[in-house]
């Protein structure tokens, strides 16, 4: 057993999918799920995620020695401080977030203004567009890459720790540096959500298009987009409030590119578009060659999802 | 049999996938396919998707009564010109294309001068990022819609005929009129298409970031669009060349849309940014409920892709 007592702070999709892997595997002597909403409890409940099942941050801190914090990442520092009521020292604190800069700063702030816990920060970058306890599941996370971001208070037994949870969740696991985890992720997945986002609004609100033509006949693209914008609305809007100088930014830079391919349109230049389109074929190949995009991975979530 | 002699006109994703159909379910007596590329006949031939393979328009057309345009829309006009020569009085023209205002006009211009054949415009909503004969398999179109297009030189029988060939490839089908199937397919493909396109080109295009980290953790969202930007080049180009100003339009309000998430996520306005992904998840919902987006039909999709 790597963990005594760990606590999952919010059963959400990830929460959940990693409750799945500490009990299935045996990574955990005792599992608490602590959760503010009562149906998510009840829910986990029922699919025996945990051992204990609390909206008592008292009960659920005690005598644990790994905390994760997996709710959306604005509710870090709120939580941190009735955490920090209740650890006992040299717990390893960690989380799920998707921006660790922001997130890292609320749990060191008022969780461990002396030392007492071990900080090092986690981000499974995995996921479907689903929320909730009961679409989590324990192969959501094989094959995929954990970023751990580990600062000068991190040691290196936690960050062993934290590698072996993951790597038996299925992981690949690798660290890196948190104001560049920021900046990656801004580009591989904070900019496309909110594109996907804002296309899907724009969709919608379009004047002269009947709701129902749009949505029957969204095999066209339209429908990818609907799925990656089916996202928890919660999550997401925290990621965009605590990332957003990269975001910011990157937007920009996205909205010059796109009135650069407009005016290709506009002029009839076919030849500056083709170019791109050739470009970003190369990426695609370069992504499937990378192992990240495998219809056998995809089928298994498929499948996974159609419980 | 619904025909005796029918040509298909570029021997690509959709053309071949067609091809599979008017064989396999007897549709046709006779199946021609044309395309100048050596390469995609050659591979045709192995697959053995028809009974003649031709780069000599004259053969392909002789005889013929049905013929489909299934190459990229611009190439519609110097084809069309080319198979008038050789066409009988009475055969049904109708073509794959995406955009069917000019796919049209360039058919009626170059081909039915003197009304001696039946012109309906056809386009099956359906496809995958990939292309070629070799990547074309008969279940594609199942369950999804294909909308014709009559004007008033079509006449009831083709109409009839037509519906009744892609019914039996699985497809619903729907009429309406062209230039209402372009602003529709506008906003639930175009657009979309080109927003993928234009985000794998601005993340590539990122300095300070390595290209194999994008690739790496491309599974947090990227590669989704790098998948839809994986398409056919030339095809697409000559979509947004040929269904311009519409497309022109949706920009535009896209970019507004998309300056206004902007300005929220730079002024903490997390409440508007909620209520958007609230109406937006809520899309999603009826993308399900119309059976728009079943991972029944997906992993369908992935299995033989892996073919």
């Amino acid at each position: 057993m790597l963990f005594t007592k760990a606590l999952i702070l919010g059963i959400g999709l990830i929460g959940s999918s990693l409750a799945r892997n500490l009990k299935e595997k045996n990574i955990v002597q005792t599992l608490a799920v602590y959760d503010k909403n009562k149906e998510n409890l009840d829910k986990s409940k029922k699919l025996a995620l945990a051992d204990i099942y609390t909206d008592n941050i008292k009960e659920g801190v005690e005598d644990a020695d790994i905390i994760i914090f997996a709710t959306p990442v604005c509710s870090f520092g709120e939580l941190a401080k009735e955490v920090a009521k209740y650890v006992k020292a040299g717990t390893i604190i960690s989380d799920v977030g998707s921006v660790k800069q922001y997130s890292l700063q609320e749990i060191e702030k008022y969780l461990n203004k002396e030392k007492k816990v071990i900080v090092v920060g986690g981000h499974p970058v995995a996921g479907t567009e689903k929320s909730g306890p009961e679409n989590g599941f324990s192969s959501l996370f094989k094959g995929r890459w954990c970023i751990l971001t580990p600062d000068e208070n991190s040691t290196p037994e936690a960050i062993a720790k934290l590698t072996e949870m993951w790597e038996e969740c299925g992981m690949k696991v690798d660290t890196m540096d948190m104001a560049h985890h920021d900046k990656v992720m801004a580009a591989v997945s904070h900019l496309p959500q909110l594109i996907a986002y804002s296309i899907v609004g724009t969709v919608a609100d379009l004047e002269g298009y009947e709701h129902k033509e749009i949505i029957k006949y969204s095999a066209g693209g339209f429908r990818d987009f609907t799925r990656i914008a089916g996202s928890d609305p919660t999550m997401w809007r925290d990621i965009f409030l605590t990332n957003k100088q990269t975001v910011l930014e990157l937007i920009q830079r996205f909205i010059e590119d796109l009135i650069a391919l407009e005016r290709n349109i506009r002029w009839d230049e076919g030849d500056k578009m083709f170019d791109l389109f050739k470009r970003t074929q190369k990426i695609r190949k370069d992504v499937i060659e990378a192992k990240q995009d495998q219809p056998e991975h995809e089928k298994r979530i498929m499948e996974e999802m159609q419980k």
